[in-house]
């Protein structure tokens, strides 16, 4: 078995064929070439019960590809008052027809990361509104919200985002820190001021409670909703999936388990049909999805079918770099 | 990271200690210390649709360890054919504190079959009626029948092994080649004769029909069956379950979804109340737990704390090695 550091993984990573591989398994998925089964999730409660950490093991095969992976996501909130990185986790890439194992990522969370930023830009550029000159809206202040305002920037050729925080001081932080040049970025104080200044939204915060509401918003609005992967985790409100004309979900039976798509669901407000899966949308040949004057919203729970493709698209590049 | 080879881990397993470790699990399990979510199944069907691989992932917490394990075991069939080992796998230890990989263990499935030898074995060892004086039958001539037969006669003390497969031959050359200079082993033509000369039997098959019923046995009679881990494999006939005076289970969710135990509760001839865990009939203080005269089953399907316990103890001997 081969074993790969994060530096080694880090060195051969590009935007473009992540955001192309990641893309291709969520059609692979819609067209049943790529299947998982319901993610694991290990969850750590402190002596007063209240949720500490969470490991997530989610795996997929392709019955296009000579490999099946096991990946490892790891998230300790605690640690960031350790000194210590919060999010961990490894990939491990598996022959499809022997069972044997071919690769180890020790990625320490980046593969996770690099798919999960990937599946937000593409995401976001889904709506037929948002192009350059659109402005990105980001509602967290983490690392994740930093690789998506990035990975948007990127995709899009967007060049203003206007980031909202759990207190003004870390959006400040964000945006003096903005690492992109030619991209303006500024802190505001609430979501409503987000809400008005932006035409996309991408949510990436550890919430349990909605962090916008209907009456926020303007019109055409392209909601990409990250952060509630676990049960418990919330960041719209539900009204806004009622409201909404179009929802994509990266996986329906994730989404309705314990994305927003299925909070709205059980709140009677839409029923389980109403939602598209990303895979059909991207599988359209136009190049701008989501038409429309509404609200269109994203949800997206992270699919194993992501880690397949981007710990394939890495052992790829390693290991021809190898020979 | 530290990362052990098979040949390390072996080079420290040792029996007695392997057993108490897994039988300390299923207590700590019972007692609400050690949990585990439910088991990953990852399935592989060729272009006939027939099963020929599945990958387990099993995972498990303790309150009492620093520790959780993420465990990968696969079983490739068609491997066999191509001069490779059908079993492989890996098990990943974990910092329950900063969730940090502590270890890897790279056991190629060995670990998952020691654990599940220890647990087949303890569990033999709990009725009253078995001693060393008397007869172990084993259906199944594969690497977990040998184990079986092993582990149970150095528990036990028993000297008179009877064995059965898929054909005389196979049960012939498993007689033939086993390794117990001490224990006399025979084989037989078929499930009737094993279990009119049988006081416990244990079953390691990978079987999807019953194998023995109830015609066949005589009283007292203490059945461990262990290949039933998947949804579709079945060994008992569910008639056994229903004459059985005990029936214990690894794991009351795990045996309902996919054990003997829920074969014969879906055919509507037990409750779904009528088992006892495995874990609680080990906490007694008496050394034979399960007293009668009549039918007790055990239906093992292998519980993620097994594998935390395990792992555990390999690396508390490896970590003292290296030190």
């Amino acid at each position: 078995m081969n074993i790969f550091s994060v530096q080694a993984i880090n060195a051969v990573l590009d935007k473009d064929e992540v955001i192309q591989a990641v893309k291709q398994s969520f059609i692979e998925k819609e067209q049943g070439l790529a299947t998982c089964p319901s993610p694991m999730q290990i969850l750590f409660n402190n002596d007063e019960n209240q949720l500490v950490a969470d490991c997530h093991v989610k795996a997929a095969q392709n019955k296009n590809s000579d490999f099946f992976v096991i990946k490892v996501a790891s998230g300790f909130y605690e640690n960031k008052h350790k000194g210590l990185p919060v999010n961990n986790g490894m990939s491990l890439l598996m022959s499809a027809s022997t069972g044997a194992p071919v690769a180890l990522f020790q990625d320490e969370g980046l593969l996770t990361s690099m798919r999960t930023a990937a599946a937000g830009a593409i995401s976001t550029a889904l709506a037929q509104h948002i192009n350059e000159n659109s402005v990105l809206g980001v509602i967290g202040t983490g690392h994740q919200a930093l690789l998506q305002a990035q990975w948007v920037c990127h995709l899009t050729g967007i060049r203003k985002v206007v980031v909202q925080g759990r207190n003004y001081q870390s959006a400040l932080g964000f945006a003096e820190a903005f690492p992109l040049a030619h991209v303006e970025c500024w802190a505001v104080h609430d979501n409503k001021e987000l809400a008005v200044l932006s035409d996309a939204i991408v949510t990436t915060t550890p919430a349990t409670a909605p962090l916008i509401s209907l009456n926020d918003i303007k019109k055409p609005m392209h909601i990409v909703a990250m952060g509630a992967d676990s049960p418990g985790k919330q960041e719209l409100d539900p009204e806004l999936l009622e409201a909404a004309e179009v929802i994509v979900t990266d996986d329906h039976h994730q989404c309705l388990a314990h994305g927003e798509f299925g909070i709205a669901c059980r709140a009677g407000l839409i029923n389980e049909q109403t939602d598209v899966a990303l895979g059909k949308v991207l599988a359209k040949p136009s190049e701008n999805k989501i038409s429309g004057t509404g609200i269109s919203i994203v949800d997206l729970t992270g699919v194993g079918t992501q880690d397949l493709a981007i710990a394939s698209y890495v052992w790829r590049k390693l290991s021809r770099h190898h020979t």
